[in-house]
């Protein structure tokens, strides 16, 4: 199997997990749970299996971590008493990188399962943890040990930065002014990574195991669309501005850029008709405001600056990136400018991610 | 299933982890190796399974979290080179309480592949490693998913301080001066939590699995015997001299107890006979010295102090369980006065801990 050099974000500590725990990340799941019900509840009813095992990968550590859990298995339950079905047996494998907290996780793992039993319906099955450390671009889990896998957040990390990216000069991202080359190279490492992570899942999951996976991505056929790329462009206009200023480096900052890819619906969808273990269940884009905190009611005021807010959720991801490749010096000042800007065309235009989910079926 | 207050001690951080860590530890490990040598190629050679999974229980963070994961891949991957089978893929589960340091067993776990790869064969399997957090009196893991269950320097931990020792005054464990109720009270909580562990491990083991496990424990049938006690006895020696000379207080003394049973051979074969869901492939003895550095060759002078060995090996399993009870306040004086003693009685006889290890076989 392939050695990748494992660069996504699927979780991390500190700062970095604050993404995958915002108000942003509970809204994708729960305005994707349409979906990832209908799934399980498929799953469920196809056999009424004596025991699910589920796997999330790209966890992270804290309050999200278990709510994907709970709402699946409210889900199962809920069903299995409709039918007097006896409940099945859970056991729940949460991945992400070694670098993730786990000891967190498994800390709080008690008062989640305290809380869940009483959640569930009485005679609820028992449900095990693990955690698992790793990469999923790359084998996890032992060959027919999974029935359900959910990834929300995280598959649009790359493994890596794409190679041959020289060119892509003052840009951090895919853009507008991307050399066509530039646009390839990324393309290139997603399809990469989403075959061998569809190859490694098709491996791990049981005949007519399911898969949701949710990950950033867009509508338009153009990959630097504004759509995917904007709240890049902005990051690179702020260090941009600190070049100028010479804060940093040109040479760093040409060499600077995000081992993400933010797929179409159609790049999905090819990329499993071409691996071939899966079939595509559904296929849905939806989008959610940059600004999680935007229709909230009843907030403090500190919520109610939408640059900060976003700022925030993009440093959690950024910022070890950014120090890893530029020094941790020059944090609080991008981001101090990344604030001005993002809050300035926050109070101009609605700024939103689009989010791409494919609900798959292992034939 | 029985709600149990976990008290018990398989692991743990900083400190705590240093007895499972020590070279006391892999000394049992290697005297034990036989046993468990025997029990994975038998397992293997029943019927040469396309995969192993492997539940190491009270497995601790540290250097030998993976010693023993390394020796077991060692043994059936010679075996099934010598034969000329395909290896099978590994399952490896790492459980420890909550509060264990899964982290650190996680970050260094890329570090441990790369050196199994290069010590195992070619065409070698992968090993896919998870944590497991919780008390391995009750279940952990799906029904019939393991394959090989291992326990070293665990099981002799309780789930909590037996009920009904108040009449045990100044000792702190079993003694020759503790009263019959007092020796009952320790046997009833063994016997409730072994079998309990026995029943949960049943369910979790498929037919014909095996279980290696290895506790603390004696020789002899009276459970306040030297062999097993001496030590907590010298422990109550130096609290006794602090209580005299009014550093604690009496009514504290006489509530503190340790959550152990140290069983002998026939102790452990009447539980297993009586649960009924195991046979007994061997049942053995082994003793090892209180100081493990004694016979080692070429030593700096630091550990050739027998009683500082031996006081930190116990200090780090008393430590939180005298900090909870007493405060954090008396520890160095407590420990101070107990290495005196021990370096005293280190000089002028040999002492040794008794191990029982007993290998099963699910019926």
């Amino acid at each position: 199997m392939e050695v990748v050099q494992v660069l996504h974000m699927n979780g991390g500590v500190g700062e970095t997990s604050y993404a995958k725990n915002s108000l942003l990340q509970q809204k994708v799941i729960t305005m994707t749970k349409p979906i990832t019900e209908d799934a399980i509840t498929k799953l469920y009813c196809s056999k009424y299996p004596d025991e699910i095992a589920i796997a999330d990968l790209g966890c992270s550590s804290g309050p999200n971590t278990f709510f994907l859990v709970s709402e699946l298995l409210k889900v199962v339950d809920s069903v299995r008493q409709k039918i007097g079905q006896k409940s099945p047996e859970y056991q729940v494998f949460l991945n992400d990188l070694p670098g993730n907290d786990f000891n967190t996780i498994f800390r709080s793992l008690s008062d989640f399962q305290n809380k869940l039993r009483k959640q569930l319906g009485p005679g609820n099955g028992p449900c095990f943890f693990t955690g698992v450390p790793g990469s999923f671009y790359g084998r996890l889990f032992r060959k027919n040990s999974l029935h359900f896998v959910h990834s929300s957040y995280s598959l649009h990390w790359l493994s890596q930065v794409p190679q041959g990216l020289e060119s892509n000069k003052r840009n951090i991202y895919m853009a507008s002014t991307s050399p066509p080359d530039v646009l390839k190279a990324y393309y290139v490492q997603f399809q990469k990574n989403f075959s061998l992570f569809l190859k490694c899942r098709s491996e791990e999951l049981v005949d007519g195991g399911r898969m949701v996976l949710t990950l950033i991505g867009r509508r338009s056929d153009d990959p630097s669309s504004k759509e995917c790329c904007y709240f890049w462009e902005l990051l690179a206009i702020a260090l941009g501005d600190m070049l100028v200023k010479g804060l940093i480096e040109e040479e760093k900052l040409n060499s600077f850029n995000i081992p993400m890819y933010t797929p179409s619906p159609a790049e999905v969808k090819y990329e499993v008709v071409k691996e071939g273990s899966f079939n595509i269940d559904r296929l849905e884009v939806t989008e959610v405001n940059w600004n999680a905190y935007q229709d909230e009611p009843d907030l403090s005021d500190a919520f109610k600056d939408g640059g900060y807010n976003v700022a925030k959720c993009i440093r959690a991801v950024a910022e070890p990136l950014l120090a890893s490749h530029f020094g941790e010096g020059i944090l609080d000042e991008v981001f101090r400018r990344y604030r001005e800007i993002i809050s300035d065309r926050v109070s101009k235009e609605k700024n939103e991610f689009v989010n791409v989910t494919v609900s798959l079926i292992k034939a």
